[in-house]
């Protein structure tokens, strides 16, 4: 029997930043048929009240510093005001929405990322996606909505990039499902040309990918969400892809965006 | 056959407020047996976060008028800070929960209380409680952590009171479970005298209660969190209690706390 199909979309800051976009991306996706899950980052927000707190966002090579404070308000914004306005504008929409960190039903379990060289402080790395719990849900007819906040199972929770969330959950979810995972952003594809829109890569495969960062061809923000899109493609995810948030059906129907190719 | 127990625990901002004694009354709340759901509070930690981003909490009668920039911050803070730094502690102390608001599975729908002399802006007065999914959930083996906001269904999030929810998710939950509801807090009951601690009325009847609001002996803070006590007792819930969040064992035994008789 063939599997059922999963649709994991991940939508970045840009998209969470804008209130338009964000509610015209939330409407294509409550019409998605089937099982669907959501992944959001979260974006300038965080920056904006940190700031308004009186604190200075760290940031080391794009990655955010989380030290205890930070880690206070990359909380509340991700797993608070972002994700329980997506959640209540979905339900508005007729989507059945949950919304979730990786604490919740233990869903994602992460370690406190080594120290070496930088110290990120409570950054986790992945080392678990609990694929039981999210099937349940689904199987309850739930949509779950992932911030990208996990914790280590001991109580300590961990600031957690949500393309790589994204990648681990559609790998984890590729055994029971034919999992589709698009990274939604503000561009329409990977660009040949970052100062050029139109200039969108149709499909990227290893080969490609290799001479495109030897010769320093790809963007530093796009290179670790490549990156993580490369590994669910070659784990057993059945389609990558990368496109613009409000081209979801194009980039579905395989008109739009770049599709990512590990073969 | 007899229903089966489901426990609904109601925890206040002073337990909240202090590391020590949450982690504590957590560890407590971890180890019941069967069925129970956590609904929280918020407290000062609200006003704190508000304060440092030059917000002023805004007091009337002790409930807090909640504006658009302050419905973010509890929104942030009491479905995010709060709520999932509670369910990293329980999944550490083996309790599978879940931390939700009212617009996650659509579990509390309510409307913008209507004006009437004060404007206390985005506060939700309770519509509907969502039994099937909470039932749904406590069947996945999960115990859901309910943060003090609720939705619309039109994707306006509302900030509602904690005591309020507790006692209409156990009035609803009545049907299918039989239901003890505590409200916890930093007191050993409903006192007396406010200023003896050892004044601990051990049972309250309706008849008490209304000879104790009659000769203002009710401390203003208790009224409305007895007025919802009162109204769950008549409202099908087997047992309500009232005490010490740390005598959470000692309530639930009948040796400790104060029992509300609608009687």
């Amino acid at each position: 029997m063939s599997k059922k199909k999963l649709y994991i979309i991940k939508i970045g800051g840009n998209i969470i930043d804008d209130e338009l976009n964000l509610v015209s991306f939330l409407k294509l996706f409550a019409c998605l048929q089937g099982h669907h899950i959501l992944v959001h980052g979260g974006g300038k927000e965080a920056s904006r009240i940190s700031t308004a707190m009186g604190l200075e966002p760290q940031m080391v090579d794009g990655r955010r510093v989380t030290d205890e404070k930070t880690l206070a308000v990359v909380t509340m914004v991700y797993a608070g005001l972002i994700n329980k306005n997506i959640v209540a504008h979905l339900q508005a929409n007729g989507c059945n929405a949950i919304g979730l960190c990786g604490a919740d039903a233990n869903i994602i379990v992460a370690h406190k990322r080594v120290v070496s060289g930088v110290d990120y402080g409570y950054a986790g790395d992945i080392d678990f996606i609990n694929h039981s719990a999210l099937e349940q849900l689904l199987q309850d007819g739930l949509t779950p909505v992932l911030a990208p906040i996990t914790h280590n199972g001991k109580g300590q929770l961990l600031n957690t990039n949500a393309d790589t969330i994204a990648g681990e959950v559609a790998k984890a979810m590729a055994s029971l499902y034919d999992v589709d995972l698009v990274y939604g952003f503000e561009k329409q594809g990977v660009l040949r040309d970052v100062e050029n829109p139109e200039s969108i890569i149709e499909k990227i495969d290893s080969g490609t990918f290799d001479t495109m960062k030897e010769k320093s061809q790809v963007h530093a923000g796009m290179l670790p969400k490549l990156d993580n899109a490369f590994d669910a493609s070659r784990h057993g995810v059945s389609r990558v892809m990368i496109g613009h948030a409000l081209q979801l059906n194009e980039i579905l129907a395989g008109t739009a965006g770049t599709i990512i190719s590990h073969e």
